[in-house]
């Protein structure tokens, strides 16, 4: 368990978006929450109020009031950081937030360090590392998919069952340390054959969500996508095309609207984003140049390629011969035959044989098709409450860890080695387990993954 | 009162700001707030709970859980709008927050137009008109003055006093027209001293909120502030030195900076707006070039010039010569010479008659000197508690309209008109008083007030 944060002190952060706004909250956690909050409130007192309840007040600076607020109290240990909290509701104006965190620091809290909540919550054993990852992944998920897969993490996935399974094995580390202490004589605590069925079983629950890491990867983070093709293709033409349908489909709620990053767009579920291939775009031939180093690598982070031909400019031949290059990248890639209305007729016949899709990008002709047949290429299901699935690198990361130390745990007792280097092997499967859920952490490891949450989680 | 919104449905709509963050709160307001939120949420029974109450449960849409969240309840009369009040506080994410506010919608919500929340508080009568348009500039205050006369005029300012007063002057009004139904009898029910009394009572509290306009709109839109000077003068430079310095110097609260709008500064509290002047600053001779119609609409605009010479460049006849056109502006202007350093020394000694300041844009030499004289020419005072400073447009020229309509009165009674005229003029001022707080409306005002408005407020 780490230590490297006073977890006495208070912090404060604001919890909502910057900008202008009807409301902004501000929230503070620690022992001192309710009380910093109450020197600094005009109305009831604070520390004699209920948890979860609601009182409004004036938020003020000595004789300066800064403005009229509504501060709901929490009580530990119910809140979400198990510790006293407070929320402070303002006007939406970055001059009335800076004012008050100004305030609350000048009393006694100090700045929340990014995810640092969320980092309490964890240590104070609301919830396991790998759930509090999943806050995370809740508040960045682009798709309603990414977002359900999120909230099942969240809200357990697979944390328990891990948890459960790490509790057995290390059951068996401990009869088979025990067996060591006894030394020279021949004692089998740990029976043999029960610790092949638990591994069994282990791997057995671990498998699939190693599995499922493919699948859920591409519901987390989408599809990185190149359109590729030679100069005047119709590249950008189609990017736009494909980008604007999406955004005029997406009914959009006003005041929620997302700032729109351009090159992403949303089908069934998953998120395509575009990859910017400017160095491929001005090269001369595409196809041909991809020795050179930074296209070669955009292409290779590439999980799809949309591969552009203009009709008018381009032979069977030489369309031939580009594919030979495009199979060559081992990348699932989709041919286009874009200028479809000015191509010649036997070409587009000809090509007809070799699974083409045609469009016009600029008359939108056909855009639909090449939409299924995009989403054909990364089909996945909806995601339904319940369901366990694997999104986070370093849980995949951990499972596949974990189940190499298993294998290697059956076949050191296979080749009959002894009891000492069994346990050996159990161990470093117990540290990889423990370090999904957080049973087992360094500082480093904390560190590394609440830094990439946002200030105010 | 308007009559053009219904009052008896639900609305709903984002309060705090878009974009990912730790939490984002989501606002109904109607009869029906809480009966909406409890069938889309899992956990204790909302309709009966008390009022200022948070409870945590699951949003769900049917099956599908969207988030885990916090609903506060408020119970009409005590809530913002005075109606039924929830607010949802869910994980901020903007799918989230879509996905919650399509499940509101599907179970009888309807979006909030921007401004609806505070505009049916104000019909509930939480506050009157003036202080319903104190809101939205408490959420737009660039400053921490700003953010102090806004608060001010929603906490009452000048609203409570203008109804006394006007509730006296109906009064006589009353007194004046029940004189009329008397006819030919030579009554007198209003005393024409007490009336004259009461109006110069009026008068003397309306001016000096007229007078407090000036200074109030500065402190609430800023200095629009032109920089100008021949090309290459360093007028970009100087941009930059002062708005570089500025940004270094706010000590900015992780987590609460705004967007950074490039040509503001703040100095003394005052936000000094930079006006662009590509036009002016492409054009040969800026001075002789005010002819042009675009070029001198922006200088019309300022309200300071920042009017800078090149020393190296330029010779003591045409400094002399460039002041007079400058002068011929009527805008308070300063005059700066730039690249002091490389300045011939009589000319800098000479031109030390004629209030310059020097300075060198590149090398940041007596930067602060000019920005004390920037600062001097729009002195402010720091805006305190209970300061009533009227920073709207809107109710400035209102006042105006009422003072101008009491001195008709006055006149009036000088000319010894008969009571109906009297009535009237009376009756004038009224309707002006009147509007100021929103006793007097319309649905074209109310809609004109609050459609500027965020959404969610």
């Amino acid at each position: 368990m780490s230590a490297n944060i006073l977890l006495n002190d208070t912090i404060v952060a604001l919890a909502t978006a910057q900008g202008l706004s009807a409301i902004a909250v501000i929230r503070l956690s620690g022992e001192d929450a309710i009380a910093i909050t109450q020197k600094v409130f005009k109305g009831k007192n604070l520390l004699e109020q209920p948890s979860h309840t609601v009182h409004f007040g004036l938020l003020h600076d000595g004789a300066k009031t800064i403005d009229e607020v509504l501060v709901t109290i929490f009580k530990a240990p119910n809140s979400f950081t198990k510790e006293n909290s407070t929320e402070i509701s303002c006007h939406g104006s970055p001059v009335i937030v800076k004012e008050i965190i100004k305030v609350l620091l000048k009393n006694g809290a100090r700045l929340a360090e990014p995810g640092e909540f969320t980092k309490r919550a964890f240590l104070h054993g609301r919830f396991d590392l790998a759930q509090a990852e999943a806050v995370a992944d809740l508040i960045n998920a682009e798709t309603d998919n990414a977002r359900q897969a999120a909230l099942n993490q969240m809200r357990g996935g697979f944390s328990k069952e891990i948890s459960i399974l790490r509790e057995e094995l290390i059951h068996f580390a401990s009869l088979i340390e025990l067996e060591l202490d006894f030394g020279e004589e021949d004692v089998e605590f740990a029976k043999r054959d029960d610790l092949k069925k638990l591994i069994k079983r282990i791997q057995a629950y671990l498998l699939p969500l190693i599995q499922s890491f493919d699948e859920g990867n591409v519901i987390k983070n989408g599809v990185p996508t190149v359109i590729a093709g030679k100069p005047n293709a119709g590249k950008s033409t189609l990017l736009n095309t494909l980008l604007n349908e999406e955004k005029a489909i997406v009914s959009d709620i006003p005041g929620t609207t997302r700032d729109v990053i351009e090159d992403e767009m949303v089908l069934g579920g998953i998120n395509f984003r575009f990859i910017d291939t400017a160095g491929l775009r001005e090269t001369q031939d595409v196809i041909e140049a991809i020795g050179v180093e930074r296209t070669r690598d955009r292409m290779k982070k590439a999980s799809l390629i949309i591969y552009l031909f203009d009709l008018t400019q381009t032979t069977l031949a030489e369309i031939i011969n580009e594919e030979e290059h495009l199979a060559s990248l081992g990348i699932p890639y989709i041919k286009v035959g874009n200028k479809v209305d000015k191509a010649d007729a036997s070409l587009v016949e000809e090509l007809k044989k070799h699974d083409f899709i045609f469009i016009s990008a600029s008359h939108k002709t056909n855009i639909v098709e090449l939409k299924d047949k995009i989403l054909a290429s990364f089909q996945v299901k909806t995601v339904k409450a319940g369901d366990v699935l694997v999104t986070n690198l370093r849980h995949y990361q951990n499972l596949l860890q974990t189940n190499d130390a298993l294998d290697r745990v059956l076949e050191s007792m296979y080749n009959g080695v002894t009891g000492d280097f069994l346990a050996m092997d159990i161990r470093q499967s117990l540290h990889y387990l423990g370090e999904i859920t957080g049973t087992i952490t360094t500082d480093d490891l904390l560190d590394n993954i609440f830094s990439k949450f946002c200030i105010g989680k």
